[in-house]
């Protein structure tokens, strides 16, 4: 089964601004093993925005509108579907004595202007909106389902899963789906999948869908069938062997970032870790206290941008820093041994690199990044290149060190 | 003079997923002067998006196409466009020499499916890709004009900056566009719409247009007439008291963010900078220090994230603490006395807050953030409330902090 899926709003079309609503209703959709073939943003023209009704309506099984069901002259949308579904506008008395009871609640005086949305397409079924004035609507017409959806993205969602989903799922044929979800680190995406795609590319379904950031790989794999056994049986099938290859360089399978896999671990173990940053600036410990709670685990942190200050906060050594270089395995892992002592943790991370896009230099290439650790066992360090621009390679390198402290404590190499 | 957008892919009809392309085009024709009315993503389907090419080119007289000009069966888009036109798809050799020699001297194998780039749509002119194998194509129908063009961002840039922006100047009527781009700090979104509202709302010409993010507001007017005096006189007729209502809060005339701007006024006067963190944990550091060469003026920092760290890495003292607690004008200050005392640099700034959602209490509410300045005249603090979740909290506040040292530096209150 096809849906389309329109925007409306003039704000949608400008240089800056994307439509996010299409976003969440394709996700919803998707789940119910709807596909969506089309989407379009449409300015607040009726004319322009009734010929896709029309279009898409006559190809589609489903078509979700959003936006345009304001109060004023700009808001086209009921107009422009009942002229493409050539049916009348009626006006909703239970709508129009539900405005003025919110409008009275409010102590607001209702304009006139708002009774514009208390008229609803001929045949359509209002759909009640709880966090805002605009109701939507749903029609049906040979055998295609139109439903209004209101454009700012709360209001959307509640009244989506509110009134839609019950009533989609009983239209779409019955299937079940069922999803794994992977984040993986420590691997490119060419290399992974190099790696996986020799087991997955031989199955239409489950689809699978690779998403790649920084040094953080996110797989979907989603199985739909007609039972839930079926599902769960094919699943099985396609992702445990793509779990096999992959192994311990899986490190979430809820959806979970790194920072918050890190942080759990280090409660679990009431370990404390301690940040030494050159190169990212202070990227590692914003990614650690972005978790609500991570004051348990993480105590603070360094930024030592220059050689002075490596050597004044963390006590670098002059002879370490002249004879192998601010980016070297010696003065990362310096780094994490100074931090670790001076804020008493159990880990210290540190990062030193040449981000670019003016450092670097034949020893030492623009984005070689090294990542130390340290804790009462010892210290050893990574050393990478990355490709990209300066943000891209610090975050590569905040991934890498996140990566090495999970690994250190779960005792893997 | 109106135009509409087509990206062609399956891969942008994810939950996931958006066409940025369209972004980029906007922003051009709009810099020509000519309004984008709809834009579309269409999945790998020939047939949908011939239909589709047919309504926009009757419609609108510029229709840019992007993607689907590989060499695979999913590139449908030669195709579609020609069917939609009636028209045939004639095997160009000069195209096939030029892709054989491509990959000759990539010392690569052609594959047999890579002769589909070289087939162009009856009539169209050829547009020549300097970053990539597939080649644009340029055609008219009855006055309206269809450009394909590849789906990687960057070859997509170059080919329409190459070819496709001089011959749409020449098509598009002649208007002179001028644009004036203020950003803003230290100013909540209705608080400035308020202010400015009552001068460019008179206007339709220019074109006003304001994104805001935490603490940080973008403004762009943009004026179209025929000749570059009058958009000059229109511009300067709105923009100026814009201007003035705005005075310092106004930090960019460039599009420069913060960062930059500071970095520029430190770099200027051979001045240093250090931070200590607490509820941002990095973010302040991370921000300085994403600006290439940061490394003149920006020293290094601390991220105190308990009371452990502040007393003993910046030498706040225990009874600072225990009087008026961590989340406090006099503990921010003595953070920004620390800091710069243990660096030595010749301003430094301090952070410390309850970003939530957990923390805050009656004396000190979620969302409270204190910045605090030390520099060789003195220590001071600012005191500010935001709303929103954590990342947004924490992001005005390091907006905050930058403006506060950008007024310090410029002598403003």
């Amino acid at each position: 089964m096809n849906a389309e899926i329109i925007a409306i709003g003039s704000e949608m079309l400008s240089g800056e601004r994307v439509d996010t609503n299409s976003l969440y209703l394709t996700r919803e959709l998707n789940k119910l093993g709807v596909e969506v073939v089309t989407k379009c943003v449409i300015g607040d023209d009726r004319d322009r925005l009734s010929a896709q009704v029309r279009q898409s309506m006559g190809r589609s099984a489903i078509l979700i509108l959003s936006g345009g069901l304001g109060p004023t002259e700009d808001d086209v949308t009921r107009d422009a579907v009942a002229q493409a579904l050539d049916r009348k506008l009626i006006f909703d008395t239970g709508i129009a004595d539900w405005l003025a009871q919110r409008f009275a609640a409010a102590k607001r005086k209702m304009a006139e202007v708002n009774k514009r949305q208390a008229y609803v397409i001929q045949g359509a079924d209002v759909l009640s909106n709880d966090r805002g004035t605009a109701p939507g609507q749903w029609l049906e017409e040979s055998g295609a389902v139109a439903i209004l959806l209101p454009g700012p993205p709360h209001e959307l969602k509640s009244m989506f899963e509110r009134h839609c989903l019950p009533r989609l799922a009983r239209i779409v044929p019955k299937q079940a789906i069922r999803t794994l979800f992977l984040r993986v680190a420590g691997m490119g995406e060419s290399d992974l999948d190099q790696l996986i795609a020799p087991v997955y590319k031989k199955y239409e379904n489950p689809v699978t869908t690779i998403l790649a950031a920084a040094g953080d790989i996110q797989i979907h794999l989603r199985a739909r069938c007609s039972t839930e056994a079926e599902a769960e049986a094919l699943l099985a099938e396609v992702g445990g062997p793509v779990e096999l290859l992959l192994g311990d360089r899986i490190y979430s399978r809820n959806g979970d970032p790194l920072e918050v896999v890190v942080g759990e671990l280090l409660r679990a173990m009431h370990a404390t870790v301690s940040v030494a940053e050159s190169a990212t600036g202070g990227m590692l410990g914003e990614r650690f206290t972005s978790v609500p709670g991570s004051s348990e685990y993480f105590t603070g942190g360094f930024i030592t941008y220059n050689n002075a200050m490596k050597m004044e906060l963390l006590g670098v050594s002059p002879e370490t820093l002249a004879e192998h270089g601010a980016v070297s395995k010696e003065t990362a892992e310096a780094m994490a041994l100074g931090a670790r002592r001076r804020t008493n943790s159990t880990y210290a991370l540190s990062i030193t690199g040449a981000a670019g896009p003016e450092s670097g230099d034949e020893k030492v290439p623009k984005g070689t990044m090294y990542v130390g650790v340290a804790d009462a066992a010892g210290t050893t360090s990574l050393r990478r290149q990355f490709l990209g621009d300066r943000q891209r390679v610090r975050t590569f390198a905040v991934q890498m060190a996140l990566d090495l402290l999970r690994r250190r404590i779960t005792g893997r190499p």
